[in-house]
């Protein structure tokens, strides 16, 4: 079907190739719907929430209080993630599947599989149970959505500190695809600053710092700070890179957790997701570690100011289609990069081909 | 009114400044608009059309009598431009100021200045008073367009060969704008092919295969004998860069004379301009080397893969929003980018403000 799906887009009027990227999402589409006409015309944004542990030390410009206020925004509509998915055309699902807010609140789906992760700097964020659990609550929503006919999901998501894990878990994960330029460069500006531990090699060749970000709004010295409190986790935890779900127990979240379902999920049905920023990413490459196929399914959105996001993005082989220096989360740059897959779609539908104008050939 | 959008931005309930370049474009469409509210639902793309004399030196992979077959194609509503335009409710204005087609194409705005300028290998593409003419042609259309209410405004553009005197305008505008590494690479690959002429430092630091590029699909023989070609329309034309208008008519085109109005009436008007590939970036550098003010209108949308797109925009200061990998022009990228804009006006009216949730600040 791909090969079909090639042959269409090669007589359609434009030089061959010309639309980039725009014809490799259509062939893939036309893999996973098996026609060479796909649609995208009924999707959903899952944004799952969950509280972290590791705020305590400091990690994040926001309090943990933020994440509950923005489930209730979210519920509101009033978002930005609402806002864009309504012009999308975009459901948009929020999932409470490890929040400290007690109870329920109104219009978001409660999963609560605990309140909030432990903090990892000390311990594992949960247990290995907790973290089958989160999955599970990923595959069920997705499952919903595959019976809605739901053809495109995006991954969302809330919870505040979460960049802190994304890190922890693209550390270990990622190896050998740190840029040999931007090693040295991170390397001498942790010598700079006098912190030797944080800036060291890691045993995948990258260093840390090369992948913690400012999150919400932190400084340098917190940036630091963050790297510290992640190699720290990862000495605290010893956790096994070949061994998936031990890792997201041990450095995950919940939230995190919960999309890597919605990932796994979406492979069995096969039904394209669109990863968002540097948490997202980190979901998709921990399913992408349990389930190596599950990439098939996976279209890259935006790039994020997060430095963790691409390496990930490029140890999965995609390439993002949106640059615009955002660093927000909640599934905005996955919702902003639909009208791109639907934009295929239509093209391959409605252009007209060679054979239209009265020519064999391009 | 950019501070008050800027004042706005910051109170909506994100982490400042973390949707990125959506909050440029919200800021800097309350600028033209007057208003922190700014409104991209009246949409336009313009198709300018021309010919191109310099094609009998064998610069591109498509005869010149593909520009009126895609004429055809767009009048019939069945180009990648007008797929993409009815996804993103834009109106589609296809403009013949200058092909070779005899009469007039039902459904083509018909304002031929001339059928196709001259080789420009052998003397001026047109003369000053054509270029003039075309320009004229812009100027008018957006008239029209902002009569209707137009907001927002795509450069599009149909011409066979017309990647030529793009490059050949970028080579005599842009100085000091293409970065060391890519100078030293691209002097090596063009040594090693034995072509030290094309190969050579022009006056302004860059050579002129840095800026050549496969158009619709030349192989890497043809992309030295276009950069050759050029250099010598270069030598015979000696355009005086000082001298906007002089440049365009020696080595311009009537479709990019045509576009060069376009943005100086949008500039009049105060409407936006979504900037396409590299040919629309040649237009729009010319208008901003006769008026510089008319940056404040201009928007980057996708980056091409013609080499001379980037040099320019950054001469414009322009940051392209889509990473495609397209090189189809019509319009074809700007369109694309029109959710982008209307994203950013949703935002900035829609989303809750920080004191919706009962907070102070940030």
């Amino acid at each position: 079907m791909m090969q079909a799906a090639k042959e269409r887009w090669d007589f359609l009027t434009k030089p061959p190739g010309s639309l980039g990227k725009l014809e490799e999402i259509g062939i893939r589409l036309a893999g996973l719907q098996g026609t060479v006409f796909p649609k995208v015309d009924k999707r959903a944004v899952v944004v799952m929430c969950g509280d972290h542990g590791v705020t305590e030390e400091g990690v994040s410009a926001f309090p943990s209080e933020v994440t509950g206020l923005m489930m209730q925004n979210f519920a509101n509509g009033k978002a930005a993630v609402n806002v864009l998915a309504r012009q999308m055309s975009s459901d948009v699902l929020v999932v409470d599947v490890g929040s400290r807010v007690e109870g329920e609140v109104p219009g978001v789906i409660s999963r609560k599989v605990r309140q909030g992760t432990a903090n990892f700097a000390k311990g594992p964020a949960m247990s290995r149970e907790e973290a089958e659990q989160a999955i599970a609550v990923g595959v069920e929503i997705v499952e919903q959505l595959h019976q809605q006919g739901v053809q495109v999901v995006a991954l969302g998501e809330m919870g505040i500190g979460n960049t802190t894990p994304s890190a922890a878990l693209a550390a270990v994960f990622t190896s050998k695809s740190v840029p040999e330029s931007s090693r040295a460069t991170s390397e001498g500006s942790a010598k700079d600053a006098g912190h030797g531990k944080a800036g060291t090699a890691l045993a995948n060749g990258s260093t840390l710092l090369q992948l913690v970000g400012r999150g919400t709004g932190i400084d340098d010295e917190k940036v630091l700070h963050k790297a510290g409190v992640i190699e720290r986790a990862i000495e605290v935890n010893q956790p096994d890179a070949s061994d998936p779900l031990d890792v997201l127990a041990k450095l995950g979240g919940l939230e995190i957790a919960g999309l890597v379902g919605v990932v796994l999920g979406a492979w069995e049905r096969k039904i394209a997701v669109l990863v968002d920023g540097v948490i997202a990413a980190a979901a998709a490459l921990v399913a992408v570690k349990m389930q190596s196929q599950a990439k098939e399914i996976l279209f890259a959105s935006h790039l994020s100011q997060e430095p963790a996001h691409l390496v990930m993005l490029q140890e999965m082989g995609l390439q993002p289609l949106l640059t615009l220096d955002m660093r927000l989360g909640e599934g905005t740059g996955a919702v902003l990069a639909m009208p791109l897959l639907e934009a295929s779609c239509r093209l391959v539908e409605e252009m007209a081909t060679f054979a239209d104008l009265g020519l064999d050939k391009p």
